[in-house]
């Protein structure tokens, strides 16, 4: 714990100078990263073979070995990607508005950096110069508690990427790892809210949720996605069904891809057939109310927890409702606040379910596959906001940023 | 806990409704708010004598009896209060910025209400028809949890201003107090994330230090202010007086109210004497530093401890420092993120501290008391925010709301 202490002052003292960097030595630092990660494959690689060794010797499911496994590829892909961070717009110090007061002062609204920022994640050792080139453009310093899985990788990485701070005489301690991955540690890190700003849980469901009743720190939840399409009784049907083949089938292992359907009854006789038809190419299971069974050849009869649940794999939760209103209560009951689409060619009700589905982001006539950092036009992401606070939906550089004001007078005081 | 369950659950079934209320209707509970708190003055002071009464027999300090008493001016106050939120714009439903991508989706980013915004605070009946009315006319609904020792007047307030939802056909759930006002009740209120979006605590630091402490909903600081002036050698010394003595003594129990002064050691001779005179007619006890002690006639030693002080009263610490990245330095180690202020002539020394003082609002020759949601012009203000997450700074109606993303397509999918 004594180290965690250390590791939460060092990184508030060095926010303090990352805060004030020119965005042109960050600049240097990222590409200089960028390079001295290739420079460095040989370490890396072998460091991410001692991972992978061990994830067999414990049985690792093939799933989680892919997502740990790195090559000469994959690290040009993060090298690419620190690069990429380097040409993206400094938002740091840049007055957002400014107005003047009838008594003369002259206030201004400056973007600064959040201070500290921590991330807990799991297996993928990418995360670790993704989240890193995210939160030191924006000016922040960041502490990183990744899974143990990879703790070979993630030491090896983060100290190359140390290097190029020192070698741009940025301050090292910009990033630090947390190589204790106990969980204990990963506990007192929740608790450390006098140095760090912002926690960011990176990972399933259940790290989440435990972040989030754990930490005295700020969170934002991120990436849990039950997203639904409706397709109302005034849908362009041909369009619904390319639609909802895409947001179920294009990768279905995302937060932003479609877990449920919702039909209006009055098109479900139409639609349902020639969705099932559609779905057939991807042997999509369908997991049906009664309702819309009577319309599909083959389906399992959904339950209750179906309604709830982000499979993350080739099913689809089927349900058939009598009206808008009845998919606006179902979504908003059921939905985790991440995506929602209608397809309807109709501008009322389009109009109405904007306004009324409480989610992060809520389209018209699109697949909900497009909240993504990139998609929107951010060129970053550190991850889809699914709360309400300070930041909602795909979080690019804006989202590691806070503000403060900045007055210039003359003398005034207050009367 | 039950019933502390059913509050959390009713709240966040009435914020779907008020987050759907037109800005007219909105308007008019707020007007008949105003109305029936007048009208209802007999039973309202009624109960407030009550809580007087109880706070006599428990010799509560008269400081506190004074916030706690209502006399017909201050209720007028109130109602007067819910009238200029009234007539504040609207924020909920506007479109903050949109944008159109390459393949045709339209963005836009709308501003939205934040769902459930709990908010615990002291003795000041006034503080409830304040909060209800910036949470409801941003579309949010409310949970209250007043002091024990106005129990009596926060529930007569609340039956009025819930009579107002019901006159008006908006949810009366859109207003709920605790009635319990039990350690234990206060304590489980910290954990209904699963309903409250937002928790602001409203008092002192102890209270404030407990809810971070104790939350998982998401808690926003407010109120703790240990703010500096800081005379810079280029300072014009007249103007400097002038301003150390309105931040310091223009009101003292603020929180954006002068703690502590700096003095550059080339300006200390010339102006410490000047200075003292000046706060000579409001008798402030200066705790000064032996190098500052030096040009005072009379002053106390100040200790470590007075530089981390909020006084709140007329006492004010002096420093000396011999450069500008010392008082920068010792500003950033000791302040509470609150108003900081530089009374300097040079651009350069100027713009140093606006970029490297870290506070919610940092100013160049003017006094830290006008840190003030009325004073910046945002028309209201539910706190003064000391953190960096979601707002900063006075929080105006823009600080009770979230955003989400609103996107039209054509039946755009994910290639």
């Amino acid at each position: 714990m004594e180290t965690l202490e250390r590791i939460g002052k060092n990184a508030k003292a060095a926010s303090f100078e990352t805060g004030k960097l020119s965005t042109a030595v960050k600049n240097a630092v990222l590409e200089k990263a960028a390079e001295l990660l290739m420079d460095n494959k040989e370490e890396i690689l072998a460091a991410n073979a001692l991972d992978l060794a061990e994830g067999e010797r414990k049985g690792m499911f093939s799933g989680l070995m892919d997502r740990l496994r790195l090559n000469e590829e994959r690290l040009m892909g993060m090298a690419e990607g620190m690069r990429q961070v380097a040409r993206l717009e400094d938002p740091i110090g840049s007055i957002e508005r400014s107005w003047t007061r009838p008594n003369g002062l002259l206030i201004g609204k400056m973007i600064v950096p959040l201070g500290v920022i921590g991330v807990i994640y799991e297996a993928r050792p990418n995360v670790t110069s993704d989240v890193f080139s995210l939160c030191f453009k924006t000016g922040n310093a960041c502490i990183l508690k990744g899974g143990s899985d990879a703790i070979n990788s993630n030491k090896a990485i983060v100290r190359v990427l140390r290097q190029a701070l020192v070698e741009e005489k940025a301050p090292e301690n910009a990033l630090q790892l947390i190589e204790d991955t106990s969980r204990e540690t990963t506990k007192a890190f929740m608790h450390l809210d006098e140095y760090v700003s912002l926690l960011i849980p990176r990972g399933g469901a259940g790290l989440i949720r435990t972040v989030v009743k754990e930490s005295s720190i700020p969170v934002i939840h991120t990436g849990i996605g039950n997203c639904h399409v409706y397709v109302d009784e005034f849908a362009d049907l041909a369009m619904a069904a390319k639609i909802v083949f895409n947001a179920k089938t294009q990768r279905v292992s995302v937060c932003n891809a479609e877990e449920s359907l919702l039909v209006h009854e009055k098109v479900a006789p139409a639609f349902l057939p020639l969705l099932e038809e559609t779905l057939k190419e991807k042997h999509v299971e369908l997991r049906a109310d009664e309702a819309s069974a009577k319309y599909l050849k083959e389906s399992v009869p959904a339950t209750e927890e179906d309604w709830g649940k982000e499979y993350g794999d080739y099913i689809l939760s089927v349900k058939t409702v009598s009206s808008l209103d009845e998919a606006i209560a179902h979504i908003n009951h059921y939905n985790t606040g991440h995506s929602e689409s209608i397809i309807t060619e109709n501008l009322p009700n389009a109009q109405k379910f904007l306004r009324e589905i409480d989610a992060a982001a809520v389209y018209v006539n699109a697949s909900t596959r497009f909240t993504d950092g990139f998609e929107f036009g951010f060129g970053a992401e550190i991850g889809i906001s699914t709360q309400k606070m300070h930041a909602r939906g795909p979080m690019g550089l804006a989202a590691l940023t806070s503000y403060k004001y900045i007055i210039y007078g003359n003398g005034q005081i207050r009367q």
